[in-house]
This record gives structure tokens, C-alpha cells and sequence, in this order.
């Protein structure tokens, strides 16, 4: 059928993370149900899907305690594959969660050299990533945080992760890295509260550091969503303030557990209007997906759904633009008078005095109708394929 | 037996919305159960109760279309219950969401007529707050939102938005006033999605205004916990963003409609580090109380529901100091090495330099315990009064 | 264009509240935006828009309040608007949560005297249901529960419950109605609370009353999904005790306040589902939507939002009887296994003798993938349209 | 101090799952932090801490693939720990979730060779049980569901899972042993959508189920709180039915991943009313906690938090008490007309017909007050200790 229009290649700039398709199923009730798979492998399998880069962290390459001879193989071999393939490192990060040490935080781990600890594999893993031309350098807190109230002076915990990203952000500026962070809110688990909980917090905190210019944010469909919050809002509003630096697509079903399913599944409305925010708002990052294939999956299911990803993007954005290039849609948004809040509330030249005392026909605004349903109708047949 | 302890005093300050008291019972599935409450009134028994302030929306004094006549009327009703009494209004706001015009948003609705009306509607409310001596003025914006993709645009809106503080930033200024403003954040309800959803949200929204000193926030418990969100890291962040301009106390159980309960019930444990995260953090606002005495209670219930706010709190004051003040609580904090996380990650002089290639004994930091069990064991006890 | 294969006829059997068109727009923070609509002319136009039946509470068509004879007159005119029509009343219902005096519940009111009355006030409109030809009369308790801990002896409220099922089943039997009952369950909102929370707690209800055979229950998408659950499972579970006595269909977007959008709205996937599961179980009953028209439309916005209910119910039908019949999917379903999920554990005639030590190659079922992503996504691109 | 009152005996009926104690940490995110513990270590520790029995998964005690040899040991060494301290082995249960085989489910798993061996392995372990004289066996079906619609057709799981209680009911019967099931009803995590979602829904299936005497529920606090429902209604619910066979006491906040909190942690308020929930109701099992020690925890962390399980137990359980026995109480209960909702709304000999028509004073029922505010405030007095 309609495959051809559908199928990625690198100009579409979708990329993903080794951790994803490498994940082996290991949760709270069970242990693994895939072998592990290494990161030259993965590159190779994207690259036939037609994906255009990849986010690695450190440990996906190499063990955490390796030897240096094991991680010079490793990244050769990972380096080797991105060569054969062309595929591009757009981003990298750092496991700062996994290890036993970092089960209290990392950079805002009570114990300090915890948290020294923690820049310094960082930074160790910025030489990597520059070395291998990332321009984004991802920052999830995923043990930031805690289940019990005490256990975290909250507003310290956030003076040091201000003082890692000063530090870090100085590193940067000091080995003449081309590379900015994008921060990653997420509300819980695995810890019980974690800091920076959402998009906005992430925002806010970011206007408190030394190189501001240096931080953006890198919101994640199932984060927001697990606070029941609107994602395609979140990285409108992230637009509007300049920091959407990267953006984590994937599937989430609302409250409960980190989903990380496939972009598309979940909540597919939603999906439209990620889409949708990502074209009207001028984003020109990457399209990365960081999803888990789930534990029923054997290796072809990991392919398939890692395809499936980007196939969903790209059947979105076909109806995204459909949409708002159909004369019905241009005629409805005129009913909803929507373009008409991109007209400032004072003219030209007014001040308040000009509005002060402002008495408006309150009876004919108050019974106008807005022509939202109809509106939002035309959207949703538009995502159903039947316009 | 140990009630006087718990009585409020003025020198408590406490504060309540007439909107409170003054609830009634209107729901969607049911009209009013208790007759209208005159703003007087509801001073008058505020005061009897050991109250310190209020709040009040223009509306809550004199209706949407009062007259001139009228609306001075009540409003010297109002100002003579003020005097008799000695309470102050510590706090003014404006209804932007009862009346139909609002029906799609104030400041940031589609329709320009009534964005420049809700303009004028604050401006005219900010005299009347000035004059009775209010030193916040509350910005809730409940129907700032949408239930819609396509019948918004956020970032128009948030521009619109913008705007309108810019707008009423310069008027305060040009008027003399000593207000500032505190914009209450809300994920949903009674919009589908609401605009600035929760704390950290509205926090990076000031950040890009022309006067942003002049701009804090305003978060609910309730608000925020309808996103799953932690109340007392929400206040403790926006402390350390010198933000927190006043607080507004409820009680609710999680993500569902908005309970607006009375502060100590819904979620008992979260109320208790609330307490704790405004002594610990020296708040020193107003202890506002923003609840609805349920639909279930007649006039005897909406004062007994109104009392309990503040003798929870008070009892909750107690066990929090009780807590801190607990040397068992203090070597508990020690075990857990909760102070070193004051301590800069960096030590005076050093930069990134002096952590590059740090190796703490990782297998001695694996292995550490936290000692949090046992520290969130005294607290619960604290709260439990069994120490 | 494609609008005629999703214009309903009564064929369709779609039904609506007659509450749900004539919704005003009061909610907890704001009055009606639109006027009353008198029963008779929601008749008219839902019978104009190609609906098949409706549902009313008493207090839908007159007032509490009315006399004898405005009742009289009121259902007159409601009466020749059917005959003028030929909209069939599928359904009725009690409104047993507005009136004050049912604040506190109605069969489970702690007052004896409310239950008694609304007893009386269900019986006398189950004559008019009766009358009215209904075969199905829907016992929404939304003002059935509690906020706080001690004021409902639960045990005690499920035993009055039951009591009021038996004195029901009895009168219908007794007055010889072809009725049935059905129990629409409520997690929370109006109340704290709600006893019967889901579609499981009713059917668990059900199997204690008198007459279990004359209840069955109503599921309503949104109120499913206020509780994070899976609607689709609920009927499913519901159609396999055979006890799907109606639906409600409407849209929600997860655990927030009850949002009653209109059916397609709000998760889009599980629409797709939902007809999935009533055309694969052999749903029966009429198509009933129970949605709200948002505050932002006025009477053209409203007939549209009914309108798209019935319209997207077409068009996920033609999708989902699409989805089942190609050729791929039933491939995949084979790949999946799905079928033999029929197929008994043990064999006819075996016994727990037989399965007693069985084992089987772990190894290759560990190994084993289930292609569920396959199957998934070709799922959603027939939601998508693209296949 | 109080301690000596809050000291847990044997007499108390306290029970632990040996896979709480010996939780090693493994979530998504990040490996073990703690070293494996043998069941007999827990065994022995629970006992020193004042427990009364444990609970156990086959895979508890001995590895999926232990050797018979193996599997004898291991079991002897937990015989002779429970001979040594005493404490009785109450409750057990299988592991049909963590190994590979079952990702897809175990009773309702798509092939039908997992189903066989599922059954397989209950049944030996179920002669381990009775042998060591366990009286309840909980089934949790933490696999049996879904992440996507087709791929589970809920009305055949639902048949086979019926099978699978019908076979092992059968298989106990026969075999003489005097052990009843409890299902464990989880809406979702691991899966996305759990068959038998909560209690409501488990209590239903048993209905259909050919030996229903046997089968009841085992609800637990953080389940049914995921779904934002009410514990302490669920289980009064089950009371009423005659089904709590068994219950699972932890901490939750609310909907998110699954967080297994010690008992008293998350939802203090609600805690107190679980613990009134189960003395009111003549809840006669074990006090069963099923709790994950947080990974921040060392192995002294690990036992602090179990003792502090049956702490808060019996602190909740003083404040109960003193609830109920508090004469202030017992007015404001009249107050409310709690003891009302116990006399049956018809009286002895009334029908039907002696309500039909009834009328009662509208306007005083209308305006009554309920006193709950009143009578939920000495509730949370007695929770905070200063009545």
C-alpha cells in the first residue's frame, strides 16, 4: 500500500538510544529475557531501519568497571560501526543510576564524594562525546531524589545540581566543546520524588545557573504524562522559552509505571499534537525515541518496534500537515478566532490606560460559541485517515 | 485536654479566601446546599476563630454586575467588618472564571475583547486591594487553557500571557502600589489542560517577563498533588528561587478532581513536611487556607472545617519543631549524612580540574546504608505522637 | 469525501442522556453559559442527527419540584416529541444526587428517611420508564459514598445497597416490568469516595442480591479511566459474566476530574478497543453516549458534539471490522498465539493428574517471541487510516 | 519513651514474605545492592524481631532450576529455621512471574505449554505448603495481561483462568488439603493492563468459579492504591462478601510505580483506616506485609524497616481503639447518624408498597448538616496523638 511515503531515511534525523533496543528486559519481577546487546550492533540494525543517529551512554558501550583496554575495544568497535554505516552520534550521556553508588543521587548524593565522583565520569564521558561529534549532552537525574521526606534538604539538593551543571557547563566552555546540556525531568521512579520533576521545574532551575545559555531541557513523552500532563504543551511552552534541546518520544498510558513504549502507542491523540507542537514550533533538533521494547519481544519484535517508532513519526507528521494545509481546518481556526491571540492584547503603542475602564458587549461574548468541537473533530479525522 | 495550645492567634496569620467559607456547594452534579455568605460575615466569624487575614475575589464582595451603589455598598460592609474586627486583607485576586466571558479564558482567550476586558476587571480590583492594604495579589488562571489540540496555541498564549503581567507590572509601578503578584499554578480542571500546570511551570514563565521582582507563585497543595506532584518539594524549590510569595493550604488525595479539603486532612503525611519545608526554608508569608467545607456540612460544619485548617496546623508546627529538635532526629540526620550535602561538591578554589579522574572506593560506597528507613521511622513517629 | 458511510441511522441504535445535550455548563467554578433545553427539543434534533433512542432522569424532563399537573404537562410534550420522532426511550434513570437532600447519598444515605424517599422517587419514574417502553433503567449513585474515613460504615452502606436492589427487583417484578437494572459505577467525584468504584466492585455487588438476573451494570468509559483502567477490559470482563446490560461512551483523558468528552475524544485507542471488544463479544444493547458538550460551545457546538459521537463510533466500527478482517493481522494473531488462548489448559477428559509434572522445553519458551509489537502496530495503522 | 506498648509478639499474628526482607534491590534502572539472603537468614531475623509467620514463593527458598538435591536442601534448612524460632509458615505461594517462560503470562499465557507447566508448578508447590502447614495460598497473576489490545482476548483469559482455579480446586480437594486461595488483584506493573485489576474485579471472577468456597482475596494497600481507589473500602467490601482471606499491608503514594513502602509509610491517614477497617470488620487472618525495603537501605536499614511495619501496626492499632472507645467519638457519630445506616430502610414486614409515595420534610432533610467535618477531625486528632 502506502509503505514507500512511510519509510525513514537519515534526512528525517531520527535517532535512538543504544539503551533502547539494547535493553534485556530486566525489571522489578524478573531478569533478563534477551542477551545483551552491544552497541556496534545496535548501530548496525539502525542503520538498516533507516535511522539517522544515535545517544549512547558511557555503560552501554562499555561496563562500568572495565578495563581501559576493554573500553578502547569497545569503542573502537562502536566507532568502527558508525563508521561503516554513517550513522551519527547526535547526543550522548552518562549512567549515573545504575550502580549501587549512585543509589542516593548522584550529583546531589548526600555523600560527597558521591557526587565528585559522579562529575568526573561525566566529564570523562564528554571527551568521548565530543571526540565523537555529539552536540547534545543529556542529563537524566533518574537517583535525584527520594521516597522519604527528611532525607533530602531539598534546597541544598539544589545548590549542588546547579554547582554540577556550573561545573560541567565550565568544563565545556574550557575544553572548547561545542556541546549543551539538555536536562531530563521525570517526576518518580525509580525514586519515590525526583527533583526537577517536570518540564517546567527543569526551566525554572536552569535560570539559576552560571552558563544558562549552556542548559536546555529534554522532555520525555512518558515523564510528562505520568503527571498527567500534556507533553505537546510541555515542549511548546520549552519553545517559547529557546530550550527544547532534544526531545525523548515514546508511548505512556497516564499514571503509573515508566511505560517506555513505542512512539505512537499509548495515548495516539497525543501523539498528533507532539507532532503537530514539533512542526508549528520550529523545532530542529533530532527525533530521538527512547522507548523499551517490551519483555514479550524477542530480537525481531526489538526491530520492529524500533522501526515501528519512526514509521509512526512519519505517518504523524503526513497528517499533521494535512491538516493544517485542509481549507476547512483554515476556515474552523478562523471560527475559533485562534490566530487572533497572536495579535497583542495592546496595540502599538498603548498602555494600560487604554484598556483601563474597557467595557466590551459582555452579553454577546458571553453567549459566542468558540467552534472548538467542530475544530477538534476535524483533527481527530484527520489522525482516523478519513479526510 | 491539650486544646489551648492549638488555639490561633492573629500572631499566627492565618489567612482564609471568602471564597471558602463562603462555598455553596455548587458542583456539577448538584445547585447550592447553603445560602450566600456576605463578605462581612464571613470576616466577622474569621475573626472570632483566631484568623489574621483574608483574601477575597472582587466578586466575593460584590456581584459581576453590581452597580456603582451596590458595589459601594458592600464594600463598606465589608471595610466595617475589617475594622470591627482588626482583620486584614493580607491578599486580593479577581474572579476571571465564574462569568460565561470567561467561559474560554481571560487573559490569554482567543478573543481580544476579553482579554482587554479581564485587564481592566484586575486593574480595577488591584485599586481596591491597594487601598484595603494588600500586599499580594493572587493570579489564578483557571480558565487559561483548553480541552482542545488545535484550539490554542501555546505559545501565543504564553506570549498573550506575558503580556498581561507586563501590563499590570507597569500599572502597580505607575500607581505606587506596593503589591506583588502570585501566580497560581493548576494542571486541569476546569479546563482540560491548564497553562502553567504546576509550580515549576509558572516559576520559568516569570522568568521572561519585563518585571519579574514583581512576580512569585502561589501553589495549592492540592494543585499540585493532582499531578502527583510532592507540595513540599514544590514550595522548598520555589523558596530557593526566592518565589514563594504566598501559599495556599488544602487538603486532596491524589490525581482526581479537586477536593479543595480542609489543610491535614487528604494527605497527612505531605502536610506535615509542608509544615516543615516552610519553618525549615522561613517562609514568611501568610498561612493562607484554600479549601471547600464539604457539600455535606451546613453553617456549624463550614466553621468547624474552617477551624480545623488552623489547629492542624498548629498541632503540625509543634511536631515538626518536636522533630528537629529531637537529638535522636539529629543523629539520625548525621547517619544519613544530610548536612554534607550543604557542603559544595567543589571545596573553596578547586574547579573541574581538581575532580577530573576522581576514584572514591566504590566498593565501600556501593555498599553504604543510608539510615533513611530509620530517619523517616522518627518523623512518622513524630507525626504519630508516640515520642 | 466519505461522509455518508458514517452517517448514522437508527440502525445504529445510538442513544443519549438527555442531560448530556442539555448540560448548561454549570460546573464548581462557574454558572450556566447556555439556557435550559426543554426534553422535547433535545428530542427533535437528536432525532434529526439520526440517533435511535434516548435516556432521561425524571428531573431531565420536569422539575423536583413540579406539580402534578407541569409534570403532567412536561412529559406530554416529551411524549409527542417521541411520536412526532420515533426516538424510542431505550433507557431511564433516577437523578438521585442533585437535590440537597440527597448531599449525603440516597440508598446509602446515613438518614433512613432519604432512603426511603428515594425508594419512592425510583419507583415512581420506573412507572414512567415502564410506561415509556425503556427496558433498561440505569442506577447511577454518585452522591453514594463518603470523604472522610468514619462518617460511612461501608459494610453497613453495601447492606442498605443491597436492600434497595431487592426492593426494586421486586417491584419490577411485582408490577411485571420488562426491566432490568444496571449499576454505573464511579471511582470518585462528587464524592471522595464512591462505593461500587468499578465495573468489578458492581458485578462483585451483583452476585449478593435477591435477583442478580435483573442486574447487570453501565460502564462509562471516563469513569473506567479516572481509575488508570483498561475500559475495553471492563466490558469484556463485564460481557463474560453477561451482565453488559448498556454503556456509556464518552472521552477522558486519565485520572483527573470527570470530563465526559465527547466519544472519540480524549484516548483514541481505546475508542479503537472498545468497539473492538463490543463487536467481538456480541454486545447487543443500544450505543449510548454520555458526554458533556465543553463550556466553550454554544448550540451549534453542541449539536456537533453529538453528532461526532455517533460519527466516530461508525468510524472506528468500519476500522475495527477492517482490523479483523485482513489478511496480515489474522497472520499476526496466529504468530501471536492469540487463538489458542481458547483452547483449554487440559484436554477433555484430562484431570490436574494429567499436567501434574509436565514439563515442558523451558528453554524455547523462554526464548520465545510473541509479536505482540507486530500485531500492535498493524492495530494502530488501521486507526491511522494508512492501511 | 512508649516503645515496650508498640513491641510486636507472636501473639499478634504478624507475617512477612521471605522475598520483602530479602529484596535485593534489581528495579529497571540498576542491578542488586544487597547480597542475596537464604530463607532461612529471614527466617531467623523475622523471629528475633517478634514475628509470627512468613510467607513464601517456591523460588524463595530454592532456585527455578535447583536440582532436586538442591531444592531438598534448601527447603531443610528452612524447616529447621522455622522449627528453630517457631514461626509458622502461614501463607505461600508460586513464582510464576519472574522467570522468562512466563513474560507473556502463566495461567492465561497464549501457549498453552506455559499454561500446563503453570499448573504444574502450583501444584508442587501447594504439597510443599500444605506440608509445612500453610493455610492460605496467594496467587498473584503479576503477568497475566497486556500491553496491547489484540493480543490478549480478555474473555478467553478470563475462561482459562477460571480453569486454572477449577483444576487446583480441584487438585486440593482431593489431595485432603485444607489450604483456600487468595487472588491478588494489581491493576497494572509489569504488565500494562493486569487481568483482575482490583479487588472489585477479583471478587466477581470468584463468583463464576466452580468451587468458590475455596477462593477469596488477598488485596494489597499499594495496588488498589495505584488505581486511586480506597484500601480500607476494599477490604470492607471483601468483609462483606466474606472474602478477605488474606491481606497485603504496605505504603503507596498514590498512582505511580509500584513502591511497596514499609506499612505506615505513604498514606498515613489512610493506614489508620485500613487497621479500623480490619478491627470493625473481624478480620481473623495473619497481618501480612509486603514491603520492599527501599535500595537506599544496608541490611540494617532492611530490618529496621520490617520491625517498623508491625510498629506502626500496633501504634494505628492503640489509636483505633481509642477512636472508637473516645465518648466524643461516639456523640459525633450520633451526630452523624453513622449507626443509622444500619437499621434497614424498610422496616420488618414492610414492602415495596410502604415506601411507594413517600414523602418526608424536603426542606429540613435538605438543609440537615452531617457533622463529618467534625467527626473526621477527631479522627486525624487521634491519628496525631493529642486527644
Amino acid at each position: 500500500m502506502t509503505a514507500d511515503r512511510f519509510a525513514p531515511t537519515p534526512a528525517d534525523r531520527f535517532s535512538f538510544g543504544i539503551w533502547t533496543v539494547g535493553w534485556q528486559g530486566v525489571d522489578v519481577f524478573g531478569p533478563a529475557v534477551r542477551p545483551p546487546m552491544p552497541a556496534d550492533r545496535a548501530v548496525r540494525k539502525l542503520a538498516e531501519l533507516g535511522a539517522y543517529g544515535v545517544n549512547f551512554h558511557d555503560n552501554d558501550v562499555f561496563d562500568f568497571d572495565a578495563t581501559d583496554a576493554d573500553r578502547d575495544k569497545r569503542i573502537a568497535e562502536f566507532r568502527q560501526a558508525l563508521a561503516d554505516t554513517g550513522l551519527v552520534v547526535t547526543t550522548a550521556t552518562t549512567n549515573l543510576f545504575s550502580h549501587p553508588i549512585f543509589k542516593e543521587g548522584a550529583f546531589t548524593a548526600n555523600d560527597r564524594e558521591v557526587r565528585r565522583f559522579a562529575l568526573a565520569k561525566v566529564m570523562r564521558n564528554l571527551d568521548l562525546a565530543a571526540e565523537l561529534g555529539a552536540s547534545v549532552y543529556v542529563c537524566w537525574g533518574g537517583r535525584e531524589g527520594a521516597e522519604s521526606g527528611a532525607s533530602k534538604d531539598v534546597r541544598a539538593a539544589l545548590a549542588r545540581y546547579k554547582e554540577a551543571f556550573d561545573v560541567l557547563g565550565q568544563y565545556v566552555i574550557d575544553r572548547g566543546y561545542s556541546l549543551r546540556f539538555a536536562i531530563e525531568p521525570k517526576p518518580n521512579e525509580p525514586r519515590g520524588d525526583i527533583l526537577l520533576p517536570t518540564a517546567g521545574h527543569a526551566l525554572a532551575f536552569i535560570n539559576e545557573l552560571e552558563h544558562p545559555e549552556l542548559v536546555g531541557i529534554n522532555p520525555e513523552v512518558g515523564h510528562e504524562e505520568m503527571a498527567g500532563l500534556n507533553y505537546a504543551r510541555a515542549i511548546s511552552q520549552a519553545l517559547w522559552h529557546g530550550k527544547l534541546f532534544h526531545i525523548d518520544l515514546n508511548g505512556q498510558n497516564g499514571p503509573r509505571y515508566d511505560q517506555d513504549l513505542r512512539f505512537g502507542a499509548g495515548n495516539a491523540r497525543g501523539a498528533f499534537w507532539v507532532v503537530d507542537a514539533l512542526e508549528a514550533g520550529g523545532y530542529d533538533g533530532v527525533v530521538h525515541f527512547d522507548f523499551k521494547p517490551p519483555r514479550t519481544e524477542d530480537d525481531r519484535g526489538v526491530w520492529d518496534s524500533a522501526a515501528a517508532c519512526m514509521r509512526n513519526y512519519l505517518i504523524l507528521r503526513e497528517k499533521v500537515r494535512a491538516f493544517r494545509a485542509d481549507p476547512d481546518v483554515q476556515q474552523m481556526l478562523r471560527d475559533a478566532r485562534v490566530e487572533q491571540l497572536a495579535v497583542p492584547t495592546l496595540a502599538d503603542g498603548e498602555t494600560w490606560r487604554d484598556v483601563a475602564g474597557f467595557m466590551p458587549d459582555i452579553a454577546a461574548l458571553a453567549e459566542r460559541g468558540m467552534a472548538f468541537e467542530r475544530l477538534d473533530q476535524l483533527a481527530l479525522e484527520h489522525l482516523y485517515g478519513v479526510r
